[in-house]
């Protein structure tokens, strides 16, 4: 294999010739052999990445620091990068000692090298540009990679909430295909009073709309960039102006809003965002994963459980009960709620051991921001499209439960008390007969009265209409 | 002992004739013998439901729905209770079943118990007075337990609010007073790039404030609340025109500025809320103990350490050795973060374990919530005074190690180049020897040049002047 | 209010004259003023401190390292302490700095003046008994605190190995009680094929008796103790025969049969046993959720519901809804293990913040650990006296159920295949039919061999007789 | 492409005719789109499934429940996979609905299909071998999957233990190689008494050990496996003899001295196993990680940090600053450690959520399991290998602390007792003199006594020779 040589403050080494990739990667390479998946694998992340690159050049070029053959190259390399080009040269593991810096080191040999390349030069020649001096002129990783992990979040977060809307949406439709069938509503898995199940699937609306606003006020601090901090955010080695220039040109090439962090030290090595942002993914896969129960408790049966509701087969529930379906799809869901309340705690810690001036373990917090993000995407579409919009309601056991319910005594209250509903009650409890034959023998109210009371529509909907 | 006779859905009990709660408090007692600790050590919650019953009872008096005589006797006792009265009476455990049923209970028996009196019946004579009858009237556990949890709450984090912003204070004081004292900034742990440290305390007062501002948002959502929704959310036994009311009076007994939820539904049934405010104080968590692992590693020694500053004695550190001191007030600042994160997770899980219309795990949620709220108070509390307030600085150590320092060859990249710096950097370290004094001997720059780049003050605030 | 002086390394200060803690005391309840929960509330962490102060003055007297006036008079507080006397002198918060140096300070003081009273001395003159010249000889907080807790934590987990066997054998009766009833399994809440309730139980019977077993291990661990470490390890001020001594004169006050730590300087740091016994607390408290949630679902209902079996009932459960009642029971065990796996990961970030020679937060591990102890064992005891024993079946429903289930089709693979037994199950399921009605119809088995396959008593046990 | 048509539950499919894999892995992996990241990638957990496809089939050819010509077919199929073949073929996400249903009949139709390759049937052509009714025969996806679960868990944490061994090793050849390197040990991060750096090594080493000892204890748990369970533990289908029989033939297969767990409906069940085999890796990665802590602030500096040990330089630590570098390694394994730690909660969160028979959440449970293994085991390696065995002491700058230590004033206790050396220690802290100075001057003790009591190797061992 043909190779060229790379050199290093460890001294020499012979990397592949024709790789894009040079002797940063190669030492990173073979000290983090953990996960075996690499960061080209995380899309988001290197688009993010050579974004920051082509923003810096720019930045660097219009101050003068960098001539134009050099700043052409690095945004063409970079525009490339940022079309789907190379991802398979961002080879270090995702899970990597060193606060990005090999990250930050890949993509810089990266871009340099294919800039050579587009300049005319070989792979390697890093006298007419060189990855630290030129592609990373002004940044460190200190910068560089904490800006790349939000932008990146932002993307991902962006598609997360595309596919929270189409869950909402679903859930409101079958609110409104559902919006007259009544049934038992439930507490603490009690029988309680009724409601329709329109109600029920409207409240899975509302809370994915809600879980919505949470995250999107969330991403709204990832707008918030470090970029012109370089070391630990006293902006050593940076223009005076590049800060604000890199920051403009950054939110031009994404077309996000980015604003430059108004203490740069402190913004170096706060995770807090990140914390936030993934506190805002764990209380989405709470309240899946709550929905979700709900959905695999209303359905069951078919014979011997709730049997409210039926959702749509997927595939065959078990290799040696034949006929049997389960609720596989919120199944998938529960679990990668579990996952994401697991990140979130890997996100937690990773976050309160930043030490002085860095967190040098913002990669794992990356990692698991990526995981969750990523994975709530596909729980939703999975869970709308192939559960949510095929719910069918099993009406007439619904209704039966409505009118022989107890809970329906509730209503009697303010006619005739809740000690003399509680007898009513307890009678009906103890002897399976129905509240209304209890309260007619007892002389309680009349016929006509209690036909208004305990009118099922009502009893839904108490203040409407 | 004297008791009285009282009934409920399960029989007669008797209950000492001298005490405000009833048969359904002495059950719960004898139900949840868990914690010992009593809701009534809890001054907020007691506070919140005493307010809500009051404002329920005048609600209930201006729809008609209850006579003066009783809205008086509710309002007084309510008020007696809010300003700190009878809060031993509330007994039940902090750890309880049934979804706060008990709490509930025990508020309304002794509410009830506290009118009766007022109205000079005795007590347990409920034919004047019922708990669940009058004082209970139009309302649920459902809508009266999460609605006190909210302001509860929200009493909470205002004053840790104002503990915060002491110890913000304190952080802020100490940027000022050390405001030219020159450091080298580390990062993973490695000497980089000079700094101040005012700047480093500087960074510690923006984390205390942006934490003020996450939780200040989150607090926005307790003031939504779901008095209204009774059972479960649909308002059944409610008058039309009593949710809109209540939340006005209470809004006016509380002076918080409440709402009642667009989906009372959704609102009965979902503990968001409470896992955006627990993440919230997760954050400020994860802050503080980054804070106090960096006070503890900065001061250590007294010899053998970074010895940057000296915390404030406070007292002995050891049985055994003598003189030692050590840094105790970050150290328990830093348990009470570990606490908190904790709690989270309790908080999490028994939010993800709602199932249907209602949450039956909010006392624990409840609980986890207070000791977090107050833990982290008093956390802020004893950090800004008995340690912040009273930090010194190591002024000559921190100047030599500047001047000591390899990293300042950082500031050499504009001039020499990142590859020639390296080099230097090398030297440096392998021999002992000083960065200028190699690039002089090198010829790599003049004394005067040098001078200039590598001038302390510049290094650490490069835009300045 | 009476006074007396005394001193410590940062001056004077004037204590109560009346109460045996002192100067060390005095700081570290100004210093720590956080829960207001005092270590003296924790009755077996005050008995281990007293046992340790005990064995440690009976060894050093047998060394001659104190004479036997102090000997005796240290004996003699230490047994009175350990008899329950004076734990309301143990004032210092359970949540402190200082790596429980506070709590051991608390202790020595006390017993101290205890001694010094007995010798005939007054409280504060410390020229006749010293807390750290005599109480403290040859110990180090960094020995003492972590075998008291070892010790607090043996005991207290002795008593929840009681209370699990109570559960266990509830769970077993109900196993034996149960054991002809047959009913439908569901896996993933869907039906599956017919078993007895006995075996339900019985499961919960083995679950308990396994977690029992994980816990007496995890218990094995805490005997294992480091006096004779002092401060680090090292040994130093000890006396050489003074480690086996100690921990024999130990065993010998406690009956635990205890040993030294092979290597003392590893055992000092390290938390490892306090990770795995909470670990062993978080899995019974997995195990005891599961159990509780399946109580709950198996006794949904009464009408809309499983209605499998009939939880006693333990109080009225709604305060709105007339003889509504709860599963408050099984819900406050829930509430408990989601307390306990907070606590678990209190630990293990008290546990993985330890540094160098010493973790300093073992005080919050500490509590954690002594909450989850306490509120398991009583979770154990009420879910044992008030709930499972009072269980009951719902026979005749359970037994329809069986009757017409679909997954019984199940037990005819073997005779006419999994594809053709799929077919039937779907028939079933879409026709409502039955499985043996289809079959025959089908002419795929004759009614006899039918009814053969089909008998439930076989279905649930196919290997019995 | 050329396809052929499969058939199930929910009708004709058409799947490309080259596969391998059939209709039920096609309806799984569009259903389950989630993480991209096929069950195929766990090698441990294909070939365990093809072990007890291969004992299963083995089994029931003895009993007579399987032709030869059919256990031959599938015995050799099996005996492929497991030697590395058509792992491409385990297709379905190993994130996953359905209780790993999926992934047994993945296994299930690749085996059929290769053992009907080489019966010399087309692939599909189920008629000769069929993945239901005879690869699966006496077999329930809750039988086999958990089984599959615990041996690739064996097979991994054995793996793990090699690799724990070593850095075992590692350590305790520089417990050997520093035996002689006096060093100030710490307590709270202040100068404590001294001691070697070999002790300090040498506890790293024993942590490590403990740590073997406690997993090797986990996995003897996951001997117990519930093959003969089939659907609920109940053994429906299953033959009376199976159970046994094909735990033998498992455990010949395996090399695993298996057995049959004694209560098949609990052990169906039950997630206890795999939650205590995540706690002992747990705290695996709380002791990795806190040794990770020590390595990086034992080797902070080069020249502002404490420098006691250099460890090896690995790659270039910054983009930006020159010749830094930083200790990457053990920064790896901290991240590790967080995430193993974030797992633990996700395999507790899915261990709970299980209901009745059956726990449907074992999937993500499994994935985090095995991400674990692997993680932890990659980590050790790396840090044995690319950081343990590279470290060198700082002597010269440990001695002269040592010598400089305020802390060797505690070995003047016994001699001049607490309150006296008290003030000596406070003193030197005070003036910056050293201890012996202040002790002569003040005449506490003769320059012959001091000597004697200060020679530092006496008190790194008090008790040594």
């Amino acid at each position: 294999m043909a190779t060229r040589i790379e050199h290093d403050l460890l001294g020499d080494r012979e990397v592949p010739a024709d790789v894009y990739w040079g002797v940063h990667t190669l030492r990173a390479v073979e000290n983090f052999p953990i996960s075996g998946v690499s960061i080209g694998q995380y899309a988001s992340l290197i688009e993010a990445l050579a974004a920051i690159k082509q923003a810096a050049a720019l930045a660097n070029g219009e101050l003068g620091l960098l001539d134009v053959a050099h700043v052409d190259a690095i945004a063409r390399a970079c525009q490339e990068v940022r079309a789907g080009a190379l991802h398979d040269q961002f080879v270090v593991d995702v899970i990597q000692g060193g606060a990005g810096t090999s990250t930050n080191m890949n993509a810089n040999e990266v871009i340099a090298n294919r800039a050579l390349e587009l300049m005319g030069h070989a792979k390697g020649d890093y006298r007419h540009l060189h990855p630290n001096e030129h592609v990373n002129l002004g940044q460190s990783t200190n910068d560089v990679y904490p800006t790349a992990l939000k932008l990146a979040a932002w993307f991902d977060a962006q598609a997360l909430l595309v596919a929270m809307a189409e869950l909402r949406d679903a859930f409101a439709a079958k609110r409104d295909e559902f919006a007259d069938i009544l049934k038992v509503g439930r507490t603490q898995l009690q029988d309680a009073v009724p409601m329709t199940l329109g109600q029920e699937f409207g409240t899975y609306a509302v809370m994915m709309e809600e879980d919505m606003l949470r995250l999107r006020e969330a991403m709204a601090f990832l707008r918030e960039i470090n970029l012109g901090a370089t070391a630990i955010g006293t902006g050593i080695n940076s223009h005076p102006r590049y800060a604000a220039l890199v920051c403009r040109k950054l939110s031009d090439l994404t077309g996000i809003d980015l604003l430059t962090a108004p203490d740069l030290i402190e913004s170096t090595q706060d995770c807090g965002v990140f914390v936030h942002l993934s506190g805002a993914l764990k209380r989405v896969a709470v309240k899946l994963g709550k929905v979700c129960n709900d959905l695999r408790l209303l359905s069951s049966g078919p014979r011997a459980g709730l049997g409210e509701i039926s959702l749509p087969a997927q595939q065959a529930g078990s290799s040696i009960m034949p006929g049997k379906v389960n609720p596989v799809i919120p199944e998938v869901v529960n679990q990668i709620a579990f996952e994401v309340i697991g990140n979130d705690l890997t996100v937690t810690l990773a976050a309160q051991a930043g030490q002085l001036q860095l967190n040098a373990f913002e990669p794992i917090l990356a990692l698991s921001l990526f995981r969750s993000l990523s994975h709530l995407r596909r729980g939703c579409e999975t869970l709308a499209r192939n559960c949510v919009v095929g719910i069918t309601a099993n009406t007439d056991r619904l209704r039966e439960q409505v009118e022989r319910s107890i809970g329906i005594a509730t209503a009697l209250n303010p006619h005739i008390g809740y000690v003399a509903a509680t007898e009513v009650a307890m009678e009906a409890q103890a002897t399976g007969g129905s509240v209304s034959e209890i309260v007619l023998r007892r002389g309680l109210l009349s016929q006509q009265a209690l036909d208004d009371i305990l009118r099922p529509e009502k009893l839904a909907r108490p203040h409407a209409g």
